[in-house]
């Protein structure tokens, strides 16, 4: 079982095996809202590409998400605060939701035979999925606009971090050992290592920073979504 | 002067800057090899994409030197072993010369203002003249095969740790601020930090330990091999 860190959605043919699963990562914050949507009772998502589309699947009377560069998109109710999926509305819905980085991130890894939704909140649930599948991993960052991120590669870092304790498990590429490495030195204080990242500031400009708080803290959701057809389902 | 880090010759154009200095970077072995050509008295390099085009130079009388995968491809007398560039065969020769990653790095990046080569043995020089600049930089890492690698990346963040105490610096791209985290890491040791790393263990399995000790020493040969024109030629 070999795990291989994919930096960018625009590298991903790179890492492509037919056989994979693939982890989806996009810690600020579309895959921290995904996964706390269904562990607050969200039925299905359709992630989507263009705003386009997310508009489309309103107009038919699915709730519709859209965010574009941190803030929710005009016409739209919910972004990808973690926070807006935290009520009973969202309950048993199916919402089309379409994010800056991380559906994209799921677009381009569509052929995998397995994609499934990561983030800081359910950390240890992918990691034993991932364990008991005994299958090659490719931990897919959604990075931001295309290039790295620090964010995401922390959280690959983790599930390296907690996966190489198996004998089971290899890693050799050279982004995973350097997420690891970036993991094993941020995570006494993850918010503060942090600080200086780029995403990190462009959310505080916007007042994120409970969003931040919570999109960092382990095991809140053990839930874990994955990709069904056109549908994100809880497994 | 604000300093970016590119992790792979794919994404440069997320990165590209008309009036920026691009540091082009593959530490083992291209540009290692380069700066030590032109320290031992080369008077000028081709940089070339292919083989058959270093081929079609050295029918023309050229020196031609071709490496892919880590080994002098047959037909060519030099590779991207530095030690091929220590002797008086080379001095006031035009060398083309084609790799497998550090040829590919300066043609995607061919319509920068200024294209230099940088490397652990040309660190300070390099650091020098981009401060006298005070244009911004581009790092561009030459990885492997489009992926990120470790030891470029070493090198992306020793000058970014060098230059971040001048005051006209400012880094804030996650890929710049990742890379001064993970040499500030591995600058106790380089070698031992890199031994885990892909291509360490690649060049290992071919027997070039000494290379390998070679390119990551400081500050050997105090020359900077630029873009002019199709050629490399000292500044």
């Amino acid at each position: 079982m070999n795990i291989e860190v994919c930096y960018s959605p625009q590298s991903y043919h790179l890492f492509h095996k037919p056989d994979a699963v693939v982890v989806v990562i996009d810690v600020f914050r579309a895959t921290s809202a995904i996964v706390t949507a269904f562990y607050n009772g969200v039925s299905k998502m359709i992630p989507v590409a263009t705003i386009e589309e997310a508009k489309e699947y309103q107009k038919n009377g699915f709730l519709a998400a859209a965010e574009r560069d941190g803030e929710v998109v005009e016409g739209f109710e919910l972004g990808n605060s973690p926070f807006g999926y935290m009520n009973n509305k969202i309950k048993g819905k199916t919402i089309a939701i379409s994010t800056t980085n991380g559906t994209q991130a799921i677009e381009v890894s569509k052929h995998a035979s397995k994609i499934i939704i990561g983030s800081f909140l359910n950390l240890d649930v992918v990691c034993d999925y991932l364990l008991a599948q005994e299958k090659d991993v490719v931990l897919l960052c959604a990075g931001w606009k295309n290039k790295f991120n620090l964010e995401d590669t922390l959280f690959a870092g983790a599930v390296i971090e907690k996966l190489s304790h198996h004998n089971s498990v290899t890693y050799n590429c050279d982004s995973a050992i350097a997420s690891k490495h970036l993991f094993n030195l941020a995570k006494p204080d993850l918010f503060s290592f942090l600080s200086a990242s780029s995403h990190r500031q462009r959310l505080a400009k916007l007042d994120l920073e409970r969003d931040i708080q919570y999109c960092l803290t382990l095991n809140q959701c053990s839930v874990i979504p994955f990709l069904e057809g056109k549908y994100l389902v809880k497994m």
